[in-house]
């Protein structure tokens, strides 16, 4: 068989934020797709939609009508998974534990436009953005726990509004994968006396063929041990444990490579790239100082804007799978030109 | 706000065989959705299709002719995932670890029918189904560390041919989540001296409220933990660490169970209900007495055969969460009646 190829045989990473494996199997790239395919979607929205929950002057399904906005606006979600319910019921059984949980549940409008996402938003627009995300963690964590902010972007991904908008859950618990997050970075801090994100951001820098894009301050990567096809790992190359410690002028560089990044992905396919993204940082409060903060972008597309990768029987119950290596995913990121497809 | 009620306040339920907790929201139910549905898959598939690569005599897309078979038919996946390359590379670097793996893929079609799923079969089909398992687990067992067998059912659950099919990925590793459920029933074993499968199976009879069906020797539930909206498990009531340990007798009621099942869930939306499924077991040589077979199913939808629940945003950064609540959805799936809806 020859020596090991990272191209062609199968292989197990190791995803050092979570303890987790991926299994990449490159050579299963040749194989072609007979399942289901995705609409394609349209790229051709008005800038106002009457019927559209979210646009500035109209009429939410509660009846509530929402102001005449301008640029990024954030009210209560009128169906909160999470609620400040005050209860504290808990049971420590070992077969059925449970725990009342309080939160709150949040929507971030990016703008009264109803047809600019992130990549389309003028770089102002997107400055404001993560201003509206500095905010939202500063006032929210002095409530909670955790404060977890996020996008669904595009209907494959269920989103349920076309207009441009996160979302923020704030809880009174860590959640389970945070809380995995958080024991790896305080072991590795441990163990090696450093931050396992920085330490990593450094030897990407180093080794190059994982990096999509970068700037003076932030690091665009297809991690070592991604598990989504073109999934993204966004990370400042200063010591940073959450959005509050960002500088004015940092906010301006998050703005300009979210830009870039989110830009590339709609190049890849030629579409609005659906994506979940969203944020972690140190919980609030923490002052162990193993928290790095960084953004996950977790694209379900694969071959094509209408083929995705689906996670399923053996995903769902032994290991998440990937076809191509994630080296190749980021030539390919790396590889789109510097502007938006749809300009002229 | 008056006393904790499971139906109606958010709260999170733990996950004995990961160790994750689910974030459950039942007041969530009544948000109306708006985003993305999915085609309803139309019900007349023929006996037999020229153009499937699974039907007998047929040519796959390598070239092969497939043999005339009837009842179960095994063969090596074309596009596999895993393979017997002898490699053994690997890296303990912290930060990118990796380990070159070996392993094998097969395909199982469920018969020479290309339109009858698992719950239209007769029940002599589906204990041959059932034959077929035990004696791929036996033979597998002897050469890798772990077989793990498993079905995806529908095209919005990501498989390729509508030809029912199961596949078996076997390899020389203990996948991630296979290694998770390891962990917690050796630790639960360790901690209370019983197994926590069994002693989870007896709790559930007695509770009966996440009771779906039942028969002298197994127990379908949706668990206390279930994250997927009709998620269940599939349990024996006497030890039973593999599927080499399944009589004949237990294999027959096996077959029944699988039949009633699935058929409730065809029956709740009326439709061909997607899912995927998989055994796990105590790993090939195993001899600790802490493991106890078990099927779990994880089917995609949540209001009709057309919605499903999207697993993204707050449930890929921070923790999985569910609308109803487990026992709303065993009452749903145990009223079902007893007799297929394609029956007359
Ligand atoms: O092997 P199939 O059916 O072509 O592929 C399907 O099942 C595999 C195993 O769960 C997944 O990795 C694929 O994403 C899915 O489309
Ligand atoms: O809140 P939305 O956008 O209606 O809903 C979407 O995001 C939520 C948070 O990730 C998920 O729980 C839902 O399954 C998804 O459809």
């Amino acid at each position: 068989m020859g020596a090991f190829n990272r191209e062609d045989n199968p292989h197990r990473r190791r995803n050092p934020l979570t303890g987790d494996w991926v299994l990449v199997s490159p050579h299963r790239s040749k194989r072609p797709w007979q399942g289901q395919t995705e609409e394609a979607v349209p790229s051709e929205a008005s800038t106002y939609e009457e019927s559209c929950y979210l646009c500035p002057g109209n009429r939410r399904v509660n009846g509530e009508q929402n102001p005449n906005y301008t640029g990024p606006w954030v009210f209560d979600n009128d169906f909160a998974a999470l609620q400040d319910t005050g209860l504290t019921e808990r049971s420590d059984d070992p077969l059925m534990a449970m725990q009342a949980v309080s939160g709150v549940s949040r929507v971030i409008c990016y703008s009264e436009r109803h047809d600019l996402t992130l990549p389309q938003l003028p770089v102002s627009g997107v400055q404001a953005l993560v201003d509206t995300w500095c905010e939202q963690w500063d006032e929210l964590s002095r409530q909670y726990r955790w404060v977890q902010i996020f996008e669904n972007k595009g209907a494959i991904n269920g989103c349920s509004n076309p207009h441009p908008h996160g979302q923020i859950w704030a809880s009174d618990f860590m959640p389970t994968l945070v809380a995995r997050e958080d024991e790896q970075q305080a072991d590795y801090l441990q163990r090696h006396g450093s931050s396992l994100l920085l330490d990593y951001a450094h030897r990407e820098l180093e080794q190059g063929e994982r990096v999509v894009c970068q700037n003076d301050d932030w690091l665009a990567v297809v991690p070592w041990w991604a598990s989504w096809p073109f999934e993204t790992l966004l990370m400042p190359l200063a010591p940073t444990p959450d959005l509050a410690a960002l500088s004015n002028e940092r906010r301006v560089s998050l703005a300009g490579i979210l830009q870039n990044l989110t830009m590339r992905y709609d190049n890849l396919f030629k579409c609005s790239f659906p994506y979940s993204m969203g944020w972690h940082g140190a919980p609030a409060g923490d002052t162990r100082g193993c928290w790095q903060l960084h953004a996950h972008f977790y694209p379900p597309l694969l071959r094509s804007a209408t083929v995705k990768k689906f996670m399923v029987g053996y995903e769902m119950l032994a290991e998440v799978q990937r076809d191509l290596t994630p080296e190749q995913a980021a030539a390919r990121l790396r590889d789109q030109p510097g502007k938006h497809y749809l300009e002229s």
